[in-house]
Parts: C-alpha cells; sequence; structure tokens
C-alpha cells in the first residue's frame, strides 16, 4: 500500500468546513446584489497575467510579495490586487466601454507575505470602481461610500464609521505652512497618531525639521472634529486661501451633503483629517471605514478618488474612485470575535427520509419540493431510521420529511420540524405548501450579529 | 512621459466584455442555485496547494500542464482540477463531515496546455460529488446526472444526450470473452469509434491481438441501443454469466429507473456502450453529456462512480459519485454558436437622469427605486441631454427617469421605455410602482438560445 500524503494545505490560506463557508457566501452573495443594485457590472480578469504589464506600476514591498514564476518563456504573475488587472482591462477596452464605466469585481488576490494572525495570503477583495472619461463628477465621491455603508448594513454590521478626508485639503492645508516639500514624510507621521500618540506625532515632525508653532497648527489641525457642518466651519476659520485648499473644502461639503441625500445617517460618516491612504496613487476624496467596538481591527474597507488609473497603458485619461472591502480577512476577524451568524451544514431546508425500499416515491416528493422552491435532499443511505436522524442533526436542516410505504400508499408526507419536534401528516400537496410557507414565514437574520 | 506597456492579456485566458460577462454571470448563477437546490454545499479550496499534496496522484501529461512554481522554501502548484482538492480536502476534515456528504464547487483551474483554438489555461469547472463513508447508494448515480439534465435545461439548452455506461458491465464482459488483460487497451480503442469509424476500431481490434469473432462481438456488444429497456434486454441475450456483468446490468437498471422518477425524460439520456472516461479512476457508473446539433463540441459535462476518492490521503474509504461542467468551454462554444442570449451592458434596470442642478432629489428617487429593488444607477456627468441619452442607449438600460427642476417641485418623475419610447409622468410613489411592475412583468428569457 502508498505511503499516505498528509492532506495539509499551506498557512495563510483560509479554508472554511461547510458551516462557516455557508456563512462566508452569504456575505458574498450579499455584497454582490448590493453592488448591482448600484448599476455595478461583474469583471473577471484573469488570475495570471505577464509580469510585464502587472508590475508596469508595482515596486517596492507589494512587487516581493508577488507570486511571480516563469513557465516556457513566459514570466507571469498572479494578481496582488484587483484595481492594477482593472486598468489594465479599461486600456485594453477602452473604446468598448461607456462611461462613466462602474465595475465590480469580487476574486482572490495573492501576497506571498511572512504568515501571521490575520494575515493572509489568499484573499478576496471585493471592489467597486467608477471611472470617467477624461473627467468624473465629484458626486460619485458620495456614492462609493453611501454604497459601501448599505453593504455593511445589510451585513449586519452596526456600529462602524466611514472616515473621510481629502487629499487636495491636506496639500492646500500644508502649503500654507510652507511644508509641501516634507508633506508626504509629515502625512506618513500624522495616519499614525492614533497608535503611537500626539506627543510622539509632535516629536516626530520636530525631527522633520518642522518648528514648534507649526507643530502645533498640524496637531490641532488633524483633531478638527464634530459633524460635517461644523468642521466645514472649524476649517474655514483657519483663513487659508489657496486653491487646492479651497478644492478640498468644496469636495467634502458636496459630498457630505450627498451622503445626507443618500440616507447615510451621520452617526456612521465623520470627517477624520488624520487619514491619508496610499500617498502616489489617492488625489481628492479618501475613505477608510473602521468598526466602532474593535479598534484593533483596523481599517476593513477603504478607497479614494485617483486622476488617473490608467496611466502605465494608456494615453487617455481616467479619473475614478473606488472603494474596497478585504472579506477574507473581514470573516477572519468577525469569526474570531462571535460575531457571524452560522446556520447549519448545508443550504438542504427539507431532508426526505425514504423508509422503505421504493425509490421513486421520495424522488416524487423530492421533485415536487424543489418545483416549489425548496432546497431538498432525499438521503438514500441503506441505515435504521436513527441514524438517518443523526444525520438530520448533523447538518441542521429544518425539516425532515419521512416517506414510507403508508406515505406511498397514500400519497402523503410526514414531516417534522427538527427545532420544535412538531410533526404533521397531509397530503403531498398540502405538505409542499405547508413547508413552503413554514420556510418563508422564517426570519431572515443577518450574517453578522452585532448588537 | 513613461513608456506605455500594451495592456495584453496571455493567450488561453478568456476575459469577456460586459454583456458577455454577465450571461456568463447569469449562467453561473444557475448552475449554483440549481446545485443548492439539490442541498450540496459550496466548497471554496486555495488555488495554491503544496506540491507534494497536489501531486500525490496525479502524473503524465496532466502533470507538464501544471503551474508549478517555487517561492521561499515553499513548492507549490496552482489546482488543475477540484477533485483533487476535494479529496484532501476530504481527507482533512473526515471527522467533521456528515456524510453522505453532498459539495458543489464552482471555481477557475489551470493547465499550461498549447495554446489552440477552444482549449483554456484557466477556465471555470463546475463539480458536484456525493461521497459516502465506505458505501454510497447506487441510487445516488441516477441523482447526478438528473442535476445536470435540470441545469442544462435551466440554462436553455434544448437538444441534448447524457450518455451512461457502466465500467462493471464493461469489465465482465471483456471477462466473458477472456480479454480482460487486453481491456485498458480495447476500450481506448473502443471510445473513439465515433471518431475514427468501426472498421478502423476492427483493425485496431485485431492488431491488438483480439480474434475476428471476438472483434465482431466487441462491435456489435458497443452498438447495442434503443431505449434502457430494449437495452437491458438485448443485454441479457447475451448469455454472459459472471458478477461484473450481472452487477453493471443491474446497476444501469436501477439507474436507469431513478433518472425516469426523477423526470429526465428518455429523450434527453441513453445508454451508450462505448464510453468509458478515466481508466483508472471510474469504477462502476460513467456519464458523458453531448449536445445533439453539434458533435464537433464532443463532451460538455461528465463524471461517474468512484471507489475512493481520497486514497492518497487517507485510510478511510470514501466512494463516490460525481459530474462536471466545463463552464469557459462551454460558454466559449455556444458563443462561438451565437447561442449565447445577452441583454445589454448593465445590470441596471433604471437609469436615473438628473437635468437640473440639484443632487438630492435624483439620489432620494434611486433609494427609493431600489428600496423597491430595482437595480438603479443615477447619471451624474455635466452633459447635455442627448449624451446623457447615448449613454442610456449604449449600456442598454430598459427604462430611464428624467428627474429635472419641475419633477423635483412637484414630487414627480417622468419616465421613458427604452425599447418603446413610451413616457408616464407621474408622482414618484407610483412611478416606483410602475416600474416595479413594468420590470417583473418582463419575461424571463434563458442564456442559451438553442430552439
Amino acid at each position: 500500500m502508498k505511503k499516505k500524503v498528509t492532506p495539509k494545505i499551506m498557512s495563510g490560506f483560509m479554508e472554511l468546513l461547510p458551516a462557516d463557508q455557508l456563512a462566508f457566501e452569504k456575505m458574498k452573495q450579499i455584497v454582490q446584489e448590493t453592488y448591482e443594485s448600484y448599476g455595478f457590472v461583474p469583471l473577471d480578469p484573469p488570475v495570471l497575467e505577464l509580469s510585464d504589464v502587472l508590475l508596469a506600476k508595482a515596486g517596492g514591498e507589494t512587487e516581493k510579495q508577488i507570486y511571480r514564476f516563469t513557465k516556457g518563456d513566459t514570466d507571469m504573475c498572479m494578481r496582488f490586487d484587483l484595481t492594477v488587472p482593472f486598468s489594465r482591462f479599461a486600456a485594453k477596452n477602452q473604446n468598448e466601454l461607456a462611461f462613466p464605466f462602474r465595475r465590480y469585481c469580487i476574486g482572490k488576490v495573492y501576497r506571498g507575505e511572512r504568515p501571521q494572525k490575520g494575515r493572509f495570503r489568499e484573499f478576496y477583495q471585493a471592489d467597486i470602481d467608477i471611472i470617467g472619461n477624461e473627467k468624473l463628477s465629484v458626486v460619485y465621491d458620495a456614492e462609493i461610500p453611501s454604497i459601501m455603508y448599505s453593504v455593511l448594513t445589510k451585513l449586519g454590521l452596526k456600529r462602524f464609521h466611514i472616515r473621510m478626508n481629502n487629499r487636495k485639503l491636506l496639500r492646500g492645508f500644508y502649503q500654507s505652512l510652507g511644508l509641501e516639500e516634507q508633506s508626504a514624510d509629515i502625512l506618513r507621521l500624522v495616519d499614525k497618531l492614533d497608535k503611537i500618540g500626539s506627543e510622539n506625532v509632535r516629536l516626530g515632525l520636530l525631527d522633520l525639521g518642522v518648528s514648534q508653532d507649526n507643530a502645533t497648527r498640524i496637531l490641532s489641525f488633524v483633531e478638527i472634529g464634530g459633524d460635517a457642518e461644523s468642521v466645514m466651519a472649524q476649517l474655514s476659520q483657519l483663513g487659508i486661501d489657496n486653491e487646492a485648499f479651497r478644492a478640498g473644502c468644496d469636495e467634502l461639503k458636496t459630498v457630505s451633503e450627498a451622503l445626507t441625500a443618500l440616507g447615510v445617517p451621520q452617526s456612521h460618516y465623520k470627517i477624520d483629517l488624520k487619514i491619508t491612504r496610499g500617498l502616489d496613487y489617492y488625489t481628492g476624496t479618501v475613505y477608510e471605514t473602521t468598526v466602532d467596538d474593535y479598534p484593533t481591527w483596523g481599517t476593513i474597507c477603504a478607497g479614494g478618488r485617483y486622476d488617473n488609473l490608467a496611466e502605465n497603458y494608456t494615453d487617455k485619461k481616467l479619473p475614478g474612485i473606488g472603494m474596497s472591502i478585504g472579506l477574507t480577512r473581514l470573516f477572519d476577524l468577525l469569526s474570531g470575535a462571535g460575531l457571524i451568524r452560522t446556520a447549519g451544514q448545508t443550504p438542504t431546508e427539507v431532508l426526505v427520509l425514504p423508509m422503505g425500499s421504493s425509490v421513486s416515491y421520495p424522488l416524487a416528493v423530492a421533485k415536487a419540493l424543489r418545483e416549489a422552491g425548496i432546497k431538498t435532499e432525499v438521503y438514500f443511505a441503506d441505515v435504521k431510521f436513527k441514524n438517518k436522524m443523526v444525520y438530520a442533526n448533523k447538518i441542521g436542516v429544518p425539516y425532515v420529511v419521512i416517506v414510507g410505504e403508508d406515505e406511498e400508499a397514500q400519497q402523503t408526507v410526514s414531516f417534522k420540524n427538527m427545532v420544535t419536534g412538531d410533526q404533521e401528516s397531509v397530503s403531498l400537496n398540502d405538505g409542499v405548501k405547508r413547508l413552503k410557507a413554514l420556510l418563508d414565514d422564517r426570519p431572515i437574520l443577518p450574517v453578522i450579529t452585532q448588537e
């Protein structure tokens, strides 16, 4: 006998058992349905791309993490995000697309990071982007986070904040202090404020050659808070008058107002002048979403406005706005916190248990149930009734239908609610109707159980 | 300015434009919903696995095609099918699963074949399998093809045949001729009968050392045809009496009868004694599905019964039955034959066109439409009305809603059917109800347009 190979998987790869996988699929489906309800088109780019093409822009830390290899003469990579394949797609097919072009993509991406808790090497991202041809209205900057609000709420998440900032506003602010040159270093430092505290940020700023006065101004600037209206008032009191600052203020104001029109409550978004996102990419509005009760989780969903999606591939300017949810990481965090609701190990709603030797009647019953839209499975293993019920309990099916010789002779079914134990015996027709009504009556519970 | 990189993709990788992608997604969704309606559990194994684990069994042609590489010290492969990852999963998690365990998986697999028309290096497979703990009832051998019948019919495919055979029957037949030793070579030859014709098969059989008499017997055996009952009668007239042959006949009979009970019409399945499938894998029932009008397409969906899913990983015997659709190839074939119905470049059902400067009323209208379950998009680009309609026509949206200052003042909407040109102006509430009713009234047309 051949030696057995241990059936292990690589670390950093998430593989779920049935109950969790069903919950994850439900989450993915809600994200997908919500994206489509806003008219986003699904795209499904290859997982593998030519290295020359995929790495046209990448560099630094990301490039080291990439799964890159050759086969034959071809040098290829597994995608490390969904944005680069989208930019390649948009450049390639620019003449076929209608602009503004709205696309979503829910797919796995690959990063060979050093494995550590909460870091995955294969993980789902769920992206939406809207790109314009040469220009794109700032109203879309409000639509994108409103969709994320809708997604997270439908998933069952209750207390979270979409934090918003504007890179033009930041540029104008640092310009007013004469610190434009150092602004990249300053932004990187200020971005850590919540982690390292304001005293350390001050020391860091002084190290960068920023004066005490300017350090104070920066620290009070990033602490400006309150609702959108109050933030706008405080910003205007700074008396800064340059084009970038004015543009940033105008955009923040427009986006805040449109968010309200889109039904996002003030309790769920705020202007946060600390956040910056990727420095060489975003140019206007930026977002980060955090879960209120879990500050250590960091950002679960982020994005922003960029000036030019596909500059490495085309002269055509494609400005856009996008946001992405890290689904695998979010599921892992929620699951670790006990916030994922599972409901059995099966999608089956009714399990048909044949008691006699007849095959055709149980199959006909199952067919009738399925035609009524009920997910139905027939259990054909030749075991004792007790063991059939063990299976039904193990998979966590809500109803079983028992069909033996008596039921076949009378064309009836006996069904049992597996939670209450209630049993009924009725005609096949009535049984199908009863079960359909009982299943439709069940409350729809969200995947995430945050109270 | 940096040199632009040509945004090309690798040959053998399918990437669809929006209209086709939407059709493909619909196809995938129908497959998924049908699999779940039979109680199959989704599994989503990693795309990358350790080479030692994934290649525990593979060899020969398949192994050459595998995308295999190392990163750090780790030797890994991209999956080349969904069966090996499933067998690894089943072995790893055997104590967590309830048996019979029903799983489906719709995912991409990778084979670095030499690119040629109709061959893909990245393609979707859509698998279902039912595995038992030590044993599994033969009734499941009928359930699996009945599910495929249901899937293909729901997709809109009308004229196809699920061809069925049984490896035990073949073993018994060749045993009766004293040709058991050569049976692998004979099966490989007979499998080509439709391609090379019976005279060439006869010559090949003689080359293998088969006598003229036996060659004649083999050729008349594989031509046995007609409905299940008539085939069974002809088989019994052969007067063969060994255990394998009897077992094969019994299984074919049980499966044929159960297929009828499951509602699969005789017009869509037949016993075909020529087909064999993978020689070192399947042990009982085998299936191949072909599309009647397109014999050159070959098999679009196939599978069978195996004795032991995970023998490379565990001592536990997991017999099973499974079937797989090659979704990417099927879509490509159908699309090439003009049999895919597309319906616009967007999932959007209603496009809201703001005419005035107000942002909040168009957004409120969109929100009301979405809350009624209508997929809704708002078009915010600041262009002339004519260009807005160009966009609406290009994406192929069924309805547009026009909201200008008058509509906002009166809280009304004006909507237009983009096909008929009919327009109506009504209150917002009535507009939402009217549009919902009009959209619900549209016929649901299948993805595949075979007449």
